[in-house]
């Protein structure tokens, strides 16, 4: 990251606190609601950033992959960086043995390393118990993977479950080995199991409500950079955004922890806190180039999914709503009946309907500024929603009031689209009755959130709404 | 109108009470109860007749040219017109200027006029300050309004809330003009502006329940036909019949206000009559050769939402259902969230949909006597429904009742759709059991509301439902 | 019945039995949920030789064709019998005269017989009036009924609730007849018709619960095998598995009584049952080749209802779905409003959307043992749910179960779909919080309540999960 400084993007911070000030003050309503597609390339650039340093690193479920990656991302948010020890009890599963990687490779009888992990950390099957012995290509042959429907890809291989161990290449490596015919080959995996601890990293922003927003990202991938560096990249640069302003209406909180077992100790060690929650997102695959995806939480109508669902209808892109089940990512955990917090997951295209999902496909170029981009203004204007969803009264609801009597127009921005925000300023007065929130009208007018917004600083403003 | 002697068509006079009295008594039910395509031709051309005689008229939002249309109107309905002073407060607005128009023209060098009023009132921009002044045409042209796209159309343009003035004319006019070069003209708008009043008219029919059925049309417009003489011209013919009747169920008000401020004014007027109003209708261009269009009240569900939908699906023919937003018609004062009336609004092709609109193209041939007959037939049936939704019970809800042998059969006029009828009657019979009214069976049932009335009679004719 | 042996078909019985024991106890759960294709062969095969053996049979409202089907039916499970005299009332209705014919034909002078029932008793009126006359053919033909758009069918036709008479040939005889010119021919109908009784077959299966489930199939159809043989075999095999059952958690009704008058008869002498019928389906129309087809009871949204759907959503197979209907089979009186019973319609085609409808061309060809099976074998899903709808409680709601460690899979049949299981197996226990039973689970997840079942009894063997 200290190569890749950090663009200057205050935006969100600026932003959200101007919004929320504005509604409660009586400053002027901008115009620059929105990230300007300048700012999006720049916070595309940076996402794109953080992924390329962290793609190298060999994270595992447990061990320094995963610190290593943690100990990065404390450069942008000051991380709680937890260590849970070998067997301690986390509901129904234990933390299991630590698991480390040095070295791991297959030699040729020349001494030439023909599958080497220093060359992918995905030729490993990661979590392989350690080995050293010689093995005939027959022998040996058993115990590769590889993909013969996408010959050059590596597959990601994991065995954290059994005792074994195991080398991933591509079906046209493994076929020019074959060809070679049996020799003897040494295998060493220099592997270490053993009683350690379970790391994952925690973030916890105070806000003005101890209520608090979620979001996790799974952080036990090797070198998989949609899965899961775009969810952790964008969590961060959010994290980051949000620690930045000078007040926040709810309090956040994020989790970056290994998938399942990471999630279920989370959950364990903090069951005392998961009454603050009050709704969040799981975060993953969102740097790929397919439209936006939401699961939805386990209730189906919990305020984050109108929330969200409100935001991919009014983005004017393709977009596809899924209803929760219980299989995908930690909302599993999240979603599981003792727990049954209010997540849903965002995604951009689903793991398993990509074809380089679990691959060595899904690299750097899979993902693209662009896109990580798209992903983070989708949670920016989420977190929009949820900081800025106050109810109004109008003041003058018998009939419409005069509007430009009241000075309305007179302090819009040159910018302002006039037919729009003259259409959301009906919307908020009209509905502006003590039954609907902001929100609430965003849905009924299927208006852009951040217009509403605008519309309603500049009537309050003027006099002609006020906070309920 | 004096010219246009009124067919003698007390069509929906004797319906809506012979339907009425017949659930009460023990009448034939009688096959007539739509009104026949004989009628219904008669019924357009008596629509088209009033519209033709009101649409040389100078109507604006003030002015004589409302009072010389109520008066008109009062040769049909005995009309209340109503002056409200200027100055008048009225919730948030304020009862402008009177605005009267009694020449205006732009004459040439020649003395010729180029441009008059006299051959259209839409030339001249309506509400227009007074002007006596020579200009040269490159003054001039800055106050003259065309339509690029319709060519031979002259645009409807108002000035009300600014001191302005201008004319209107078609672009091949103003092209030709524009061919004659610099050229000196006399321009004169001799127009008044100064205290008077605003002129509305309410026609109030009182019924058994002092529980109010709103009908409002606006009547600002100068020679526009669709807009609105067709909703004025029904909104009289519904009156008319209406006050025929020996009964009514429920009260009805005819509202004939300008647009916005007429509204508004009505409403802070008679804001304690409010309460009384059960829900009601705006009507708006009725008379073009479009589907039927509702827009939904603000609730979307309201019983008046319900009927004009049901009415629409069992027409036979395409219509479009859209919800409530907070701009179009007087729609939006009704529905302000302090007024809060169930009232949504019955057009044909909504506003801006058509080319037409607010042009010269929207005149006395844009409209025809077959769809304005068809928008009174669809308000007439939505009265009917008003009219007649009660409740009955089943006298012998164990199995079906043996029809027969009530003489269920017996007294059916000769040309009833026997299956329809059958149909009906078993739909009634079933769900008249305490929780469904009338017209809760024709939602369920997908029915014409008038078969089921016409078997409901039948039925209690024989005993075998009761009025609940 | 005697000459086609049942085939040894314990299925349904075994079956239902060891699913409900599998959740009460710690039975291995097994692979075989579902009927297998051979068996449901033989279930089709035996199905067909039922309604082979019916069809020769002329069936009516009333007479011995009833009773001779009702005995034939006793060799299959324990019918009662009933007998309601002739004049009894039963609500609105009165039960009629008993109707029996012993021989109709129409002979011409050379004493050959031009229609002869013994061919077919389509060929007479159903419920026709002795007659014993010569008439000429200008005569008798005004009593004969054909289809001209069917000209080689033989319409049935009834005369129920008139004094008359009649005989039915198809289009191409009544044209050879025709053709033979004005003859005399002698007209025999040697019918009776006087005190007697309607009868109808009950047979009643208790269960663990008084609750009952209602089968109902009409009976009172000649030589006709979709309308309705096709129900009523349906529901004497559905009644002979579950009466083979050591166990049933609720108590079962099949009732074959014929339409309308039958059923009326039914309600009115056994009203004080009624409250303990907790729903059950009309059977009818069930061995076309066309789709299933199902009709909700009146309230549209009765569990039966919900279960059905869910039954033929999850078939694989098209299906349509209609709304109640006060018209058709014997809903039309079991959901009267006085009676209002939970009870839709089972049916493939339904009546009067196929051409062999009412005619000699529903005949035991219409008819095929596969279709059948389909139809019995949707029955016996539907059982499937009623039976074993209980709810559960996960018992390690705290996040996900480590599933390897209790043990889940170790027990399960090699022929297991793994993927299939595991997914029912995170559906039941995600959703086992104490609000969703199995069937509100197999709704949500979309998935096959036999594969929840199985994955159910699974969860319960392994301690995972407990009955509520």
């Amino acid at each position: 990251m200290a190569d890749h400084p950090r663009a200057p993007i205050a935006l969100l911070t600026s932003q959200v606190h101007r919004l929320h000030k504005n509604i409660n003050t009586r400053l002027q309503p901008t115009s620059d609601a929105d990230i300007t597609s300048v700012e999006l390339e720049a916070i595309g650039d940076e996402l794109h950033a953080m992924a390329t340093r962290l793609f190298p690193i060999c994270r595992s479920v447990t061990g320094d992959g995963v610190r290593e990656t943690l100990q990065i991302m404390q450069e942008s948010i000051p991380l709680d960086i937890v260590e849970v020890p070998t067997g301690t009890e986390v509901f129904d599963w234990v933390v299991p043995h630590e698991w480390n990687i040095r070295d791991a490779y297959v030699k040729n009888s020349a001494g030439k390393r023909v599958i080497d992990f220093r060359q992918s950390n995905l030729h490993l099957v990661n979590g392989s118990q350690p080995v050293q012995q010689s093995l005939t290509w027959g022998e040996l042959k058993k115990k590769i993977h590889s993909i013969q429907s996408q010959p050059e890809r590596i597959p990601f291989i994991t065995c954290f479950h059994k005792d074994d161990w195991g080398f991933c290449i591509s079906q046209t490596r493994y076929e020019e080995l074959e060809a070679l015919g049996e020799q003897t080959y040494e295998v060493v995996i220099d592997s270490v199991i053993k009683e350690g601890s379970l790391t994952y990293g925690e973030y916890y922003l105070p806000g003005e409500s101890s209520e608090e927003i979620l979001f996790s990202a799974h952080i036990c991938h090797p070198s998989l950079a949609n899965d899961n560096l775009s969810g952790i990249c964008i969590a961060i640069l959010l994290a980051n955004r949000l620690m930045q302003l000078p007040r926040r209406r709810y309090s956040y909180r994020f989790l970056f922890a290994p998938a399942t077992i990471g999630a279920i100790t989370w959950l364990a060690q903090n069951h005392n806190k998961l009454d603050q929650i009050k709704h969040g997102l799981v975060l993953s695959l969102l740097g790929d180039s397919g439209h936006s995806t939401y699961k939805r939480s386990r209730s189906g109508d919990a305020e984050i999914d109108q929330i969200v669902e409100h935001v991919l209808k009014t983005s004017g892109e393709p977009f596809s709503i899924r209803n929760f089940t219980p299989y995908g990512y930690d909302e599993r955990q999240f979603c599981s009946p003792g727990i049954n917090l209010s997540m849903g997951c965002l995604m951009r295209t689903p793991d398993s309907e990509f074809a380089e999902y679990h691959t060595s496909g899904d690299n750097l170029e899979f993902i693209e500024p662009a896109f990580l981009a798209d992903s983070f203004n989708k949670c920016h204007r989420i977190i929009e929603i949820i900081e800025n969803d106050y109810s109004f009264i109008n003041l003058r609801p018998m009939g419409e009031p005069r509007l430009g009597k009241h000075g309305l127009y007179e302090s819009l921005p040159a910018d302002t689209d006039q037919k729009q925000f003259q259409q959301a300023v009906q919307w908020v007065l009209n509905l502006s009755d003590g039954d609907h929130s902001l929100f609430d009208i965003a849905v009924r007018s299927q208006m852009d959130f951040s217009v509403l917004l605008k519309s309603t600083c500049a009537l309050v403003n003027c006099g002609l709404i006020a906070q309920q």
